[in-house]
């Protein structure tokens, strides 16, 4: 379990439940799948969709038997994601440690994914909804539409921040906001708390974005857990590029335009970025969503799980700025 | 659609109303996705598990409106399986037509199958029931299980006749036997009805992939649609194979060692498979799981349907032997 979660005892322990579900949950008889997704989930990640599931959970009628396989899932959904994701991005290390295509293959990443996705739809036709299954289906049909537009869009030089946006809000920030909607609804929550944790959930996602985007080229390698300039590297072209391709920069461009870097050039491009004030404006962006966010919270009624939220948020996208 | 329903014209009419359920529930923004899906549903596949859905179904009450888009979802399933499928094979023909990874790289082909998966569980909670969901789930894991273990046993000289029968019946009996227990169940037929068509299914798949994979060693490369040996060149072994195996056949076993084979190892293998009689024992096995299919299929209620089911069965799987 991240340390993260340490100052708040109560959602630890939540959590340390959602960990025991899963790892019941991924149980199959090919070994080599579950030890690797068993290796997954004990990487410690930071859980942070079924934390922000339970916590909205919390402004309603808290049912732990009901509310806990349905954050299990929203981890395993992100989980599938991930393991394809890193196929995608050929990417080798994720949380420090070696990715699952990396460690077997690509071959066995595609499968992997796939098995978590049915057991994730088992799970929801056991504890949910048809119409929470809608939803969810919605959800990750347009993070698929996310991922592929943002691989259809690798060494274009024209993305604009725009586009950026809506990958980012399909990619990212719809499944925060799944979790908030998600643990709001089954909690019983009012349609307006449920909207207004689920824009919560969508101004976190973006911020958090933005902030992991950021790192790409700012990032300390031990401490995100994957290597710098990844991003960069595979073509995929993030805000803080983007804001210094929008002021024209004719020495970037024709960096760019070589469509495969060296490691000088990753540097000279990284440099490039941050002497144009690229990072400084991201983390800007990123500070705007972060308040909508705090704008909301400020209005949801008083209590323990307002207090939390709050502090969960603080803590987990403001000491960037 | 495969002229293979030319001779059933109600069934045709029906798979047309399916097509275009599917057409309409693929439709998304990213128009590379769309147009990959569209070309393989108007590749010409035989529909057959939405064709036998539709079959059971006809034993009910069938009901056009709620009947057609499960049909609909057991092709879509099928499609994201093969589309995951042709990654890991590296297969580059399907249907006679080029794979999606073929030519639009493995990537694309890991999120059109995802984005495959979550249409079918979109359109599963809009017409279908939690219970059909959590059987739907349960078989696509073990349709991935299957596949896993395939793929772990490539090259492996020591799989026995068991675990072959097992492998197929994860990776293909199971959603034939689905599509049977879908349309009985969705229509309302009784119990043993369901058993019944769902037994019928299964010995139909055993003996479907059975013929496949024979095909493998005998068929004409332009009628199969995809190239000969293909199993074989990415160490896949299959019936034919292990039952000549299974009598120490050293030269076989001498050439399977190299782990990576020429076309002149290919044609060595087929022929020494040919020569043990691996085909003709295999094609013995395929023969008994369809008489199976008919044993049960003959105590099935008369009608229209059980003629149908005879006859599909028949001009499917007889006119091997």
């Amino acid at each position: 379990m991240d340390k993260f979660w340490n100052e708040y005892p109560v959602i630890k322990d939540d959590l340390e439940e959602v960990i025991t579900i899963m790892r019941k949950n991924v149980k199959c008889k090919e070994k080599l799948v579950e030890n690797a997704i068993l290796e997954l989930i004990n990487s410690g990640g930071k859980l942070l969709r079924p934390a922000f599931l339970i916590i909205a959970a919390r402004f309603g009628n808290f049912n732990k038997e009901e509310l806990y396989p349905l954050a299990a899932v929203i981890e395993m959904l992100h989980m599938a994601t991930l393991v394809h994701d890193d196929i995608i991005d050929d990417s080798t290390l994720r949380r420090g440690i070696e990715t699952i295509q990396a460690k077997h293959g690509k071959n066995y990443a595609v499968y992997i994914g796939d098995f978590l996705f049915c057991r994730c739809f088992k799970i929801l036709s056991e504890h949910s909804s048809l119409k929470s299954i809608n939803v969810d289906s919605n959800v990750m049909s347009r993070i698929c539409m996310g991922e592929i537009e943002q691989f259809s869009s690798k060494y274009n030089q024209q993305v604009s921040v725009n586009k950026y946006l809506k990958r980012i809000s399909s990619k990212t920030a719809e499944l925060f906001s799944l979790s908030f909607y998600s643990g709001a609804v089954e909690s019983g929550c009012s349609d307006k708390l449920c909207r207004d944790l689920s824009k919560i959930g969508h101004n976190i996602g973006m911020a958090f974005q933005i902030i992991d985007d950021i790192l790409d080229y700012t990032g300390d390698e031990l401490l995100v857990g994957k290597s710098l300039g990844n991003d960069i590297k595979q073509g995929i072209y993030t805000l803080p590029l983007i804001y210094v391709l929008k002021n024209e920069n004719s020495r970037l461009s024709s960096i760019l335009a070589k469509n495969a870097f060296c490691e000088q050039d990753l540097n000279d491009i990284i440099k490039i970025v941050k002497d144009f004030g690229g990072i400084e404006k991201s983390r800007a962006l990123a500070e705007r969503y972060t308040k909508r966010a705090f704008n909301i919270i400020n209005t949801l009624p008083n209590g323990e799980s307002k207090t939390i939220l709050l502090k969960v948020t603080e803590d987990l996208l403001v000491r960037f700025y």
